[in-house]
C-alpha cells in the first residue's frame, strides 16, 4: 500500500450519480471540500472549482492550510473511495490558448519534417508563440476521442476522410483564477493570477493540420478534441519544483524579462504511456519559455484575461530519443517508431488505441507528488465519414 | 421622419439603469419583451439572448410571429425610447472563429503586400479558411478600444511599443443558437442552427500580426478587440436577403456542395465611415463561401458546436477601389490612400479615430432594412506600454 499523498491535494469536480461537488484527492480516497470545510461552501456552490478560481489567491492559501490541517488527521466522515466517484470537468474553460514553448519540440519536428531548412522560427526566441484553441471541446480525462475527418492532401489530391496521422501532444496547462481586466501580468504577478496546473493532451490530426494551417495557423487539425486531467494541482503544493529555466540566448523585451523573477520554471517529469506501454518521459523543466511569460505575452495587447481561462505549454519535449511529446517528431521509419510488446508499430494512433499521460514533480523531504493523469482513448470515425 | 421598421425586429440586451432586459427594435423605440409577450419570459430571464438562442428555430418563430403581431399595432405601454436604452453584449460568446471567405479580400491585400506571388493560398478555393480568436474581448459596439502594443519588426530590430498599423476589417458574424453536439451541420440545416446575424469589426494590428503570425496564425495582432453590433437580426427577416454566391471554379468535397442548397449568399450592403466620412462600400453578396459552408466545415472534425459561438466572415470586401474591407488593402502610398474632409489622410488608424460599420439589405416590398451598426473610437495606448 502507498503513503496516502497528504500534500499534493488536487481538488476536481466529483460527481456521486445524485449531486455534484468540490472533492480533494488524498491518496485512494477523496475529500467532499464542503462538508468538510463548510466555511468555504459559498466558493464550491456549483459543484465546480469555479468559485474558488475567481475568489483569489489569499482564499487559495486559506482555503489549502485549512486542507493540510484536516490531511494530518482526516474525517472519514468526508472521504469517499475514489473508485465510487465520477470525475467532470473541473471548471468552466473561459479561452483557450496552446503554445509552443519547447525549443526541442521544435526542432525534433522540423528534423523530420523540414530537415534542409532552420528550424526554429524567426521570432521564436523573441515571443513565446501561441494561438487560441477551442474552448468548446476541451475534454475532461477519460472522454473518448473520435478520430477525426477532414481534408488533407494524398498525392496530389485533396480528399476528405478520417485522419491516418493522429497523435497525440503531451502538455501541461496552466489555470487562470484571478482575472485581469486590463489584460497585463507581470512575470512575477505569475502566481496571483495561475491557481494551479493540469496535464493536457492536445490531440492533433496532423494531415488535417496540415493541409489547412497557410496562412491561420492549426484549426480543425486540433479543434475536435483537447483532453485535460480531472485533478487541478495547486501551484502552492510545487514550492520544491521551481527550478531555473534554461539559459536564453536572446534577449527579450523587459514584459518577457525574468532575470531576476527567481526560478520560474517547473521540474516535472512527464511519462506518456502507450496501451499501458511507457513509451517516453518529456521533461517540462527544458522548456524554453516559461508560464509566466507565457502569461504576461498573453495579455500585453490588453487582452482581458478571465477566470478559467486555460492556457497550455505546447508540446513537451527533451533533446533525447525517448523524450518525445507527440509521435510526429519521430522518423518516419526506422528502428526509432515505437514499437508495442505485442510486436505492433505506431507511426501515428489506430483505432482502439489509449494513451495516458501522466506526471510527478519533487515534494517536500524528498518526496515525489503525483499529479495525476489525463487519458483517451480513440474511438473509430463515425461511418460515412 | 423615417418610416418606423416594422419587420427587421432585431433583438439586444438592454439596459434601463435598473434592470437589464431582452429588448427589440423598433425604429426609435425598443420594446420590452418580456413584458409585452410575457408567455416568452421563461427564454428571456438573464436579460440576454442566451435563453432565446438555446430555445432552437421553433421558438424563434413563434417569438418573431408575436412580434409582428404587436409591431402591427403596438401597445405604446411596452415601448421606450431608444436613446434612453443603454445596450450590452447581446449574448454570452462561447468560441468564436473568424474566417476568411472574401476571394476580393485575399487578391486585394496580396496586391499591396506580396505582388510577385500567386495571391491565392493552394488551399483557399477547397475549404474555408479560418481560425479561432478570443471570445473573452468580443465587444460590444460603442466599447473604446485601446491600442494594443506589441512585438513589431522596426528594421532589422525587434520593438516593443503601441502599434503603428490600427486597421478595422467589416465583416458579418454569425449566431449560433441550436447546439450540434456531433458538431455535424449539413449545409442545408444552416438556418435550424443559426439565429441571425450581427456586424462585426475585427480590429488588428498589422504589425504585430505579421510579426507573429508565422507559423501559428493570428494571435496578439486580433485578440485585444472584436466589436459587434448590438442588435442581432434574426435570419428570418432576411429572406428577401437571400442570393446565390458567386461562381466557383474548383469542385469542394461533399460537406461543402451547395449546388442545389438554394441561394445561400447574402446580398447585404456594408458601409464603413470613418470619423463620419463614408470612405468604403463592401459587398457581402461577392463573398466566396457562404455562411453555411463556414459552419459546416467548422464541425466537420466533430467539433462540438455551442450556443452563444459567433463565427464570422472574414473582412468584406470587393473588386473595385471603394469596397475595401480594411486599410490594409490600400496601395501603400498614392491617390487611393484615405483622405478625410479635413484634409488629413489615413494609411492606418489614428488615437480618436472612430469607424463606423453599418448595412442594409433588401426587405419585403423593394423595401430596405437597416441591420444596424458596430462602432469603435480609437483610445491611445496606456502610458508606459
Amino acid at each position: 500500500v502507498p503513503a496516502v499523498d497528504t500534500f499534493t491535494l488536487p481538488y476536481g469536480s466529483c460527481h456521486d450519480g445524485r449531486r455534484r461537488y468540490v472533492g480533494v484527492r488524498l491518496g485512494e480516497q477523496v475529500l467532499d471540500l464542503a462538508s468538510a470545510l463548510p466555511t468555504f461552501e459559498p466558493l464550491l456552490r456549483n459543484g465546480t472549482l469555479d468559485g474558488l478560481l475567481a475568489a483569489g489567491r489569499a482564499a487559495w492559501t486559506q482555503v489549502r492550510r485549512a486542507l493540510l490541517d484536516f490531511a494530518a488527521d482526516p474525517d472519514q466522515r468526508h472521504l469517499r473511495p475514489l473508485r465510487d466517484v465520477q470525475l467532470r470537468m473541473p471548471f468552466s474553460v473561459a479561452d483557450y490558448v496552446d503554445f509552443y514553448a519547447s525549443e526541442h519540440h521544435v526542432r525534433n519536428v522540423a528534423r523530420v519534417l523540414r530537415p534542409q531548412v532552420d528550424p526554429l522560427p524567426a521570432n521564436w526566441k523573441h515571443l513565446p508563440a501561441g494561438y487560441h484553441g477551442r474552448s468548446g471541446t476541451v475534454l475532461v480525462s477519460g472522454t473518448p476521442v473520435t478520430r477525426p475527418s477532414g481534408l488533407r492532401r494524398v498525392g496530389d489530391d485533396v480528399e476528405f476522410g478520417p485522419t491516418q496521422r493522429l497523435d497525440f501532444e503531451a502538455e501541461v496547462g496552466f489555470v487562470v483564477g484571478t482575472p485581469a481586466p486590463s489584460g497585463r501580468v507581470p512575470v512575477s504577478a505569475f502566481a496571483d493570477h495561475v491557481f494551479g496546473l493540469c496535464l493536457v493532451n492536445d490531440w492533433s490530426a496532423r494531415d488535417i493540420q496540415a493541409y489547412e494551417s497557410v496562412p491561420l495557423g492549426p484549426f480543425l487539425g486540433k479543434s475536435f478534441a483537447t483532453s485535460i486531467s480531472p485533478w487541478v494541482v495547486p501551484l502552492d503544493a510545487l514550492a520544491e519544483a521551481r527550478c531555473a529555466p534554461p539559459p536564453r540566448d536572446v534577449p527579450v523585451a523587459g514584459y518577457l524579462e525574468d532575470a531576476g523573477a527567481g526560478p520560474d520554471g517547473f521540474d516535472l517529469e512527464l511519462e506518456v504511456r502507450l496501451n499501458g506501454v511507457p513509451i517516453s518521459r518529456p521533461p517540462f523543466r527544458s522548456m524554453y519559455w516559461t508560464p509566466a511569460q507565457m502569461l504576461a505575452h498573453l495579455g500585453v495587447n490588453g487582452a482581458a484575461i478571465r477566470t478559467g481561462d486555460l492556457y497550455a505549454s505546447g508540446t513537451v519535449s527533451g533533446p533525447d530519443p525517448g523524450q518525445f511529446g507527440c509521435l510526429l517528431e519521430l522518423p518516419q521509419d526506422g528502428p526509432e517508431q515505437v514499437r508495442l510488446p505485442d510486436g505492433s508499430r505506431r507511426r501515428f494512433l489506430l483505432d482502439g488505441d489509449e494513451v495516458v499521460i501522466s506526471a510527478s514533480a519533487p515534494g517536500p523531504d524528498g518526496s515525489r507528488l503525483d499529479l495525476g493523469a489525463v487519458a483517451g482513448r480513440i474511438q473509430p470515425a463515425p461511418s460515412g465519414s
